[in-house]
């Protein structure tokens, strides 16, 4: 696939990050050495999807390291520590961030270890920082383009397709998780189609999916949210699937609101639900979907269209910005380790990083 | 129940029409003796709701009688011909319409054969589809306050309900069907809370729902349409109650877009699905629902909001404004003469007009 955007970039020294909020409108990039920039633009969701909130996140402590004035190496890491805790403290649904925090943290430990034997200094931390945020971007966007190849398997020759939400290379900075899936079985000379839900409140499926499907010359109908059930019930949808912000250990998954409905819909059908996602969206640490925190965010969001406000001023509005799909609503999980199935507990062990 | 605004008004030759696609920012009116911006309105849905289209639609056909310049009777029923075409033509869903215009033609069928005995002329016949309209206003409202009154019975102390699109006193002139339900049950004194789904794509949910709510002091906490199954699945809902465009003989029903979803959503979680409407709603014509005709609208309803396109340019978009929900998934049918439950086809027949 050649895509000719790139949501997150390394220039050596700063990051650079495509402003997905702007899209499909215009490509505004934001270029900076502040990590706190890099935080704003995690919470606004200038950059967003699981994998890419991950490469952003390291990037983030990377330029928060190179930014850090003092020498000596406690000052150092207690100023680090301010760091990745404000990248952290972003976001709290999507594993990938505090997957990609955990492997910077290794380093710095391992690096300060190593430090303490061979004299090791600061500025050996930062470079041991930056190299480990390249290759976590370049592991998530390795793990996509696997993944991508594993579940085409799945797309059936003449089907169509539902997804909902935006899970294409802008979401993961590599090929794509569940859009990864759909745009390698287009390369391989599938006859496909796809209906993109719109995905409110923030319409990352008209404004991002649409965009990259049509980049990628795969044929696309926008529809809202709610239209879904209506094209399922006329037969006229295959199979759905969608991306993922965290799986628990026994294959609950959450993923952006609107994602349970669709799997419902998928049962109620008969039709397979596929989620597609690298293991570094798998949390073996908890036991279900009940234990994945959802974020819930401004009512500004589901109230507010480009500064009109839809409704009453002072409606009361709720905006959790996930929801929880049971596993038993699962078709199966395509990782870039092998496309597992129910029951999900044992599986899910062999094909983590933990 | 008291409403400070009143969605169609007849002002002795002419039609007063609330202008909904305005509201919540403006209440902007439309005074007209001309037949053709009733049809425009109904067809921008500046007027909307089943029961509240067909009203409009009778006094469409009143002021166009009356603005009929003839005097020779079979000249001035072919110039009545062309003005109940034009009403009938606006939209094909809602029951409600055909209905009234029904009602009307059978007026003039009987003021034509009266005419020919008693030398009644076309002034009478004017005057009587005048008074006819007026009826069905009259007849709309005293239905929905009926079935409001008999639907509250149905709603439990301290629950919680979700709602889609609007069904308050704007959808039907009268107290509403599904949200006359809610707001009867509230003036009785249960406390109830109402989840009301946006509707996308114009918002109905956010722009009247909540407005209506706010105004009737109904606690309502506006949601996305793909939040539904996450409250759902949180246990917070009690039941879903909706209103209806058209009930089919074995009770299948179209309402708009998103109804089936919720109605599979709440089957999913064992909660009951109620619709609520006037008979005048039921169409005893045809069998079921694979028979209602679902109006397409155009693609600018989902990729515009307030002028800017959310979407690339030239995708491709559907825009169904209804789905039909099977009558297996609906607990019961609310009527002004009694609340039906399965198997429908039979209590069908005893609670229709026809």
């Amino acid at each position: 696939m050649n895509t000719t955007y790139q949501p997150i970039e390394w220039l050596g020294d700063r990051v650079k990050i495509l402003d997905q909020t702007k899209l499909p409108g215009e490509e505004v990039y934001l270029e900076t050495r502040d990590y706190r920039d890099v935080a704003i633009a995690i919470k606004e969701l200038k950059v967003r999807g699981a994998p890419a909130i991950g490469v952003a996140g390291a990037y983030g402590i990377a330029v928060g390291a190179l930014g850090i004035k003092v020498e000596i190496r406690e000052e150092f890491l207690k100023e680090l520590e301010t760091v990745i805790e404000t990248i952290v403290g972003t976001r709290p649904t999507a594993r990938n961030l505090f997957y990609a925090a955990e492997r910077m943290e290794k380093v710095v430990r391992q690096a300060h270890h190593k430090a303490a034997e061979v004299g090791r200094n600061v500025a050996a931390i930062k470079r041991a920082l930056v190299d480990e945020a390249i290759r976590i971007h370049r592991d998530e966007e390795e793990a996509t383009r696997k993944l991508s190849e594993l579940g085409a398997e799945l797309i059936k020759d003449g089907s169509t397709i539902l997804t909902h939400c935006n899970t294409g290379p802008l979401a993961t900075t590599g090929y794509g998780t569940a859009l990864g899936v759909i745009i390698r079985a287009k390369e391989q000379g599938k006859k496909i189609k796809v209906y993109a839900d719109e995905t409110r409140p923030l319409l990352q499926g008209a404004r991002l999916t649409a965009w990259e499907l049509m980049k990628a010359g795969v044929p696309c109908t926008l529809i809202t949210d709610s239209m879904a059930g209506y094209f399922m019930s006329r037969g006229e949808i295959d199979c759905a699937i969608v991306g993922a912000d965290r799986i628990a250990a026994n294959g609950d998954t959450a993923n952006k609101i609107g994602t349970y409905t669709v799997a419902v819909l998928a049962k109620e059908h008969g039709i397979p639900f596929y989620v597609a996602a690298p293991t570094t969206t798998i949390d073996l640490s908890i036991a279900s979907g009940k234990e994945i925190p959802i974020e819930q965010r401004s009512r500004e969001e589901v109230a507010y269209f480009a500064g009109i406000c839809v409704t009453p001023e002072d409606c009361e509005i709720s905006n959790p910005a996930f929801d929880v799909t049971p596993a038993k609503y699962i078709t199966a999980i395509i990782t870039e380790r092998g496309i597992m199935r129910a029951p999900y507990g044992e599986g899910m062990g062999k094909s983590s990083h933990r």
